[in-house]
Formats: C-alpha cells, sequence, structure tokens
C-alpha cells in the first residue's frame, strides 16, 4: 500500500470508530483510563526495553542530550504517564453535557449539548509520554485519534501502541479509536493534514517551523500556538512591592516555558521607582536586559534594545523593557509585538485594569498576577491538549472541552412552523 | 494601486479599526444602527435610484428574474432594512461578558470574557440588504467588517456604504469598521481570503459552488454551510398524527429553504400506517417521492429511489425516503447521508430519543419538531449571520456571538506561580 493510501485507511476507520465511541459510557471510559494506567504500570521494564532502541538509535545519529531526554522513558516518567491517565479518569465527562435549555414561544425547547469533535490528528515530537496523555485526553472527549511522534520514537510508539489497543479492547471500545501511523515517512504528515473528509482538528507539537509549515499546509483546522512574548505592564497605579514580586516571578521561575514574560512595559512615572528595584534582582540572577533609549538611563547594566527585542520569545535569561507615556500606549504597544499568548497589567487602578482586560487582544489576560499561571491545570481544567493563540473554537489553554462542539438540540412536542 | 494591494490596505485599515472598535461603548453601537435605520428610510428614494442603474445593468445582461428579485430594492424590503437594524439594536450587547468567574486555590479568579473576532471579510450574492444587515451585526459585535458584494449590485451597495459612513461617523466610530470593496475584479475576492494577517473570518454567502471555491482557497477560517440535506425519522413508537404533521410541515412549508426536509426515513413496524397517509398529501401537493424498494409497495405514485437521491439537496418538490429496521440503522443512515444541517426524530420513546439527540452528528438535532425550526430567530438568537455545519467554532444558526471569541481573564491580588 502507497503513503497515501494508507493514511486513507487510518482515516477511514478513524471515522468509523469515531462514531462507535461518540456514543461510548462514561465507564468504558474510565475503565479505559483505568486499565492503560495499571499496563503502563505491569509493563514498565518491556516499555524501557523498546525504549531503549530508541535511545541507541539517537546516541548513534549524534542527538543532543535535549533530545534525548525528552526520548527517554524512565521509572518516573512512566510513573508520570500513569498519573496522568488517572487524573483525566477523574475529570467529569464532558460528552453530553447540555446548556442553555430554554423553551422559546412556539413551545420548543432549546439548548446545545457538548459532542466530540470526532477524529484528532496529533503530530508532536519524538516524546513518547506524549502517546499515552493525547490517547487518554481523546477517549476520554470521545473522540478517535491518529497519533503521529516523531520518527525518532518509533519503537517506542509502537510499543506503547499495543498497551492502548488492549486496554481498549478490555473496556469494550472499538480498537481503531488510537492508531499510530508506523511509517515514519514526512510524507506520512502530508497526507495527514489534507484529509479533511476523515478528519476534523490537526493538533501539532514541537519546533515553531514545524507548526507553522503544518498551519499553512493543512486542510483541516489546526489548534496551534506559536510563540509566548508575554508581557507585563507596570501601571503609575502599581503598589510597587506586588509589581517587583510579579515580574520577578513572571521572569525568573522558570525561563523557557511559553508563559514566561519575555517583555516589560513600563509607565514613565514609575518607572525610576520600578527600574531600579528590578535591575538589582535582574542583575543578581543573571537577566540581561535589553531597554528602550528612556529605560537605559535608570538601568546599570542594560543594552540597548532594537526593534526585533520588542517582539521576540527569548525562551532565556533576556528581557526587553520599554517606558511609555500613557495606559494607551502600553495597550497599543503590546497589541502590536505581542503573540497574543499572556499578558499582565500590575494596577490598584480599577478603571486601569478593566480597560486593559478588555482592550488586550491576547488569550489570557491577567490583572495583579504571574503570567506564569497561564496553564491548563492552574485554569482548573484539569489537564491540558496544549495552548491555543488563535481567536477561533478553543483560545488559551485547551482542556477536554477543546476537543468538542456544541451542536445545537430542539425538544419538542410536535410543534411546527407556522 | 493593483488590486493585492488595495484588498492590502482595506485589510490594514479595517485591522486599526477594529482595534478602535473593540472598545466602543453599548451606546456608541446601538447609536449607530438607529441613525443608519434613519438614513436608510430618508434615502429610501436616493436608494431605489442608485440601485436601479444596477437593475438596468442586469436587465440588460439578461439576467433572470430570480436575480432581478434579489437584486431588487422597493420600499418594503427598504423598511426590512430598517427593521432589521431596530432589531439588532434591541440584542444585548455580547462585548465585555464575562463567564464561569471561579475562584482557584492559588487564589486567582480564572474566567472568560467575550471580546470581539476582530476583522469579518463578508462575501455575498448581488443582493444589497446584505451590505446594511452585516454592517449592522458586525458593529453590533464590536466587529470591523470588509464587504464584498456580487459586482451586479455595486451602485446600490456604494450608495448604501456612503450611509454607513455617515452614520458612523455620527456616532463616533471610525469610517474603516465597514469598509466596501469597489472593485468588481473576482480577483479582488482572490486576496481578501488569504489575507490571514489581517481579517479573522471569511463569511460566504450564495451558490454552493462559491462556497466551496472560498473555502478551499481560504487562509483564514471560514465560517459556512454547503448542504442542506435534513431528514426526519420515523420512529416505530411514534405518533402517527403528530409526524404526519410535522413532516408534512418540514416539506412544505416552504420548499426551497435550507432547513426544508429533504429525505424521509422510517422504521418498518410504521411505515405502511405512516406512508399510506402521507401519500396522500404529498399527492395532493405534488411532492415526487424517490423511494427505497422496500416503502415503493406503499405508495401510489412514487420512482425508485437511486443511492444519490438520499445525498440530494433537492430545494423543490421531491423527497426521498428510505425504511430501516432499526433506530441504529437510522442513525446510520443519517450520518452516512446528511449534510449535518438538521435531522429530526418523531417518537414517544425517551431512549430512542435521547439516542437519536447524541449520535446523529449534525449542527441541529431535534425531536419531536419540524426542522423548519432550524434557524436564528427561531432559536432565540435575534439576528442570523448564516448557519455552520462546521463544527469548529460556531456550529448551527450564528448569531452574535459566533463573531466572538471567548479569552480568559484573570483577576489577582499579588499571586505568584509557586
Amino acid at each position: 500500500m502507497n503513503i497515501k493510501d494508507y493514511i486513507l485507511s487510518l482515516g477511514q476507520e478513524a471515522r468509523s470508530a469515531s462514531r462507535q465511541i461518540a456514543s461510548a459510557t462514561t465507564v468504558q471510559k474510565n475503565n479505559f483510563l483505568s486499565y492503560l494506567a495499571e499496563e503502563v504500570i505491569d509493563n514498565k521494564d518491556e516499555i524501557i526495553k523498546h525504549n531503549k532502541i530508541d535511545l541507541d538509535n539517537a546516541k548513534k545519529a549524534g542527538l543532543d542530550t535535549a533530545f534525548i531526554d525528552r526520548l527517554t522513558l524512565n521509572d518516573k516518567n512512566i510513573q508520570l504517564m500513569a498519573d496522568g491517565l488517572n487524573q483525566i479518569e477523574v475529570l467529569n465527562d464532558p460528552i453530553g453535557e447540555i446548556i442553555n435549555l430554554k423553551y422559546r414561544p412556539t413551545g420548543i425547547q432549546v439548548g446545545q449539548m457538548r459532542v466530540p469533535l470526532g477524529v484528532i490528528g496529533m503530530i508532536y515530537e519524538s516524546r513518547p509520554n506524549v502517546t499515552i496523555d493525547a490517547a487518554g485526553l481523546a477517549i476520554k472527549s470521545s473522540n478517535a485519534i491518529i497519533l503521529r511522534g516523531g520518527s525518532e520514537s518509533i519503537n517506542s510508539n509502537n510499543y506503547l501502541s499495543s498497551l492502548i489497543k488492549k486496554s481498549l479492547l478490555k473496556s469494550g471500545l472499538p480498537e481503531a479509536s488510537v492508531q499510530i501511523i508506523e511509517l515514519t515517512d514526512r510524507e506520512a504528515v502530508t497526507e495527514l493534514i489534507q484529509l479533511g473528509e476523515y478528519i476534523d482538528v490537526i493538533v501539532p507539537r514541537g519546533g515553531k517551523s514545524l507548526i507553522k509549515k503544518i498551519t499553512d499546509e493543512a486542510k483541516v483546522p489546526v489548534i496551534k500556538h506559536l510563540d509566548g512574548n508575554c508581557h507585563i505592564y507596570v501601571d503609575n497605579n502599581a503598589d510597587l512591592d506586588m509589581a517587583i514580586n510579579i515580574v520577578d516571578n513572571a521572569k525568573t521561575q522558570r525561563l523557557g516555558t511559553c508563559n514566561t514574560l519575555e517583555s516589560l512595559v513600563i509607565h514613565k512615572d514609575i518607572a525610576q521607582a520600578f527600574l531600579s528595584k528590578i535591575d538589582k534582582i535582574f542583575n543578581e540572577k543573571n537577566i540581561e536586559i535589553r531597554a528602550c533609549q528612556k529605560s537605559l538611563s535608570f538601568l546599570s547594566n542594560a543594552k540597548k534594545a532594537l526593534d526585533d527585542d520588542f517582539a521576540t520569545e527569548y525562551l532565556g535569561p533576556i528581557i526587553s523593557c520599554k517606558i511609555v507615556d500613557t495606559l494607551e500606549a502600553a495597550i497599543s504597544h503590546i497589541n502590536q509585538y505581542s503573540s497574543g499568548h499572556t499578558e499582565a497589567i500590575i494596577t490598584n487602578n480599577h478603571a486601569n485594569a478593566m480597560r486593559f482586560l478588555r482592550e488586550v487582544d491576547s488569550s489570557s489576560v491577567m490583572i495583579n498576577a504571574s503570567t506564569r499561571f497561564a496553564d491548563g491545570f492552574e485554569y482548573g481544567l484539569g489537564a491540558e491538549i496544549g495552548i491555543s493563540t488563535d481567536k477561533f473554537h478553543a483560545r488559551g489553554p485547551v482542556g477536554l472541552e477543546g476537543l468538542t462542539s456544541l451542536k445545537y438540540v430542539v425538544l419538542g412536542t410536535g410543534q411546527t412552523r407556522k
């Protein structure tokens, strides 16, 4: 079978499975999650054995330490995979919920029912733990899923797939609900993202250039985010200690996450007081400041920022800094340079806070809190597929609901249209 | 300026206007709707004069009566345009609403705020009343909009545009919030639907082939529906009189709408009783029945259905008919042939009704009601941009909320991430 036909057949089987799993009971879905968690723990040694083949190949191929780290399955992260499944198990079943059911003057009741999207195509790097995580999220939301992990993790993924299939059978769910693309050719991805008839959404994870390429070529909706160039605006009405505390946390608690602070915007009236304090902290923590002309004079050790700096997600020990004259200028600067991920204002002024909340066009907008809170678990979603910076469909951290759709339901007692 | 640059400049101006109108007050937006309604009525004679140029050109070009009908503006539909604006005015402002605001254990409050999508691109046939309608819906939902009506309506649209601009200015809203593409070249549409950076959603209206072409080529999300091949399933537990009444209404109340019944699915145990009655009604009303082999014997005047008939939206006096052995077979037939628009079950059996509601994968699923209710006004949305048969973002009748997005908001009092 050629690649096109192979992917087509996966798509057809997934569509057929999705029709069955749409009516799976909550008990069946929870049983699957529980069985799979057991299988993962019971077969830890086998998982590690299969993973070792991938690791040996990766080392032979000279892949770097960070890559090898992400590829490695060990006692600790195998336990985390099982824990993750148990966490998904205790979440409420999102499917079948009916919201906003109201009587209309004609006597019909109109509401919206939450239903699965159908078939998910997931494309991710060589991180085999994602295979288990994604299978769990898809099944809990009654979707079928086709998984395409990085080619370097193929042995790990194929073995994990056998545990998934066993758990699906044991819980009475169709085996084709979770399928793994066993071909490592890149063409398989190209075919997958064009399969509009059989796939309802593509979720890509990995490098920005890969995600951009997938988005450009896909004939299927994509849930994605490219960049997290997050801003904090320190208003002239900010509590100075709170501002220092939040900015320090947002920048330095973890340097490499998508909700890490990358750019500071400061009202001119508080600039000197705020910058002299944060300057010391950032110097101690070796955070380089790339500053606008105005802010340079308040900083001991900063470099002059180029225009590109304001648009950069550093994912490292660098931050850009810009002084503005007004709240309006701050909002305008942020809407121009931000990637639409997460932005926060520090202020005690209610009107300023509310204006920032409304006018900043990002997937998460915060008042007096660290941007590091932008996360599915912190928001109470219980699990996270990823973070979407698009405005269409899911926006911000995407949990199980992002893998569902609301259809209208009408309950009548014989009504006809006049 | 070439077409590409012209469309680009419209996009840039729309993006800039969308930032301003995002913070427009409810009063400003309602004033615009009220002013525009007045302008439309006050300038009725001028509107009719400009429309006459389009009508004369269309007649010279030999366009058909139905086309001329849609193009015509007269006293009656000018009044309807004004009424439509007044109806939008009284709807609640959807923007700024915060839902699901809840405290998290960390002390932050997390909720979702409804905000505009940003810039809408609307592509429609030569129906100049849509120009006014779309402008009203866009402004009420704080979006900027770029309108591209059929080239045969360009004189009418340009004049209406002058009334829209006047009303925008009078209410203090940016003039570029509503822009009309003044070029009639097709290339303008091609450029518009590729302008991902400046346009957030495309709403196409018109023929199926045009919508399909736009969807295939767009680099921007599209809200659309292609087909309304709507089904009613008459269950063996149906009330016979109710079934007859609803099927008659759904098929014959209006033949050419997208929520008109196009295909009947009937449980074998009720087939004889039901078909003998509906046969008489459809014969009287000159509705042709294209029937499966089994149902032919219960019908006096039916044709044998080909497989294609079950997939056809007739938009006319024809209906297809299929007898099934089980509810499961009915659901499976419907999910195979339906276009995902609207389907109904007629039954007194609760379990069957609930199973149908859950498993039929369409944008509206009904129990004991006519498919003709699938409509924004009937559902209480107050206004309708169109009906979406996609599962992503808006599904079913799309009102003002379909032109909005939910972003996360976090209200803190100084919290940092541990």
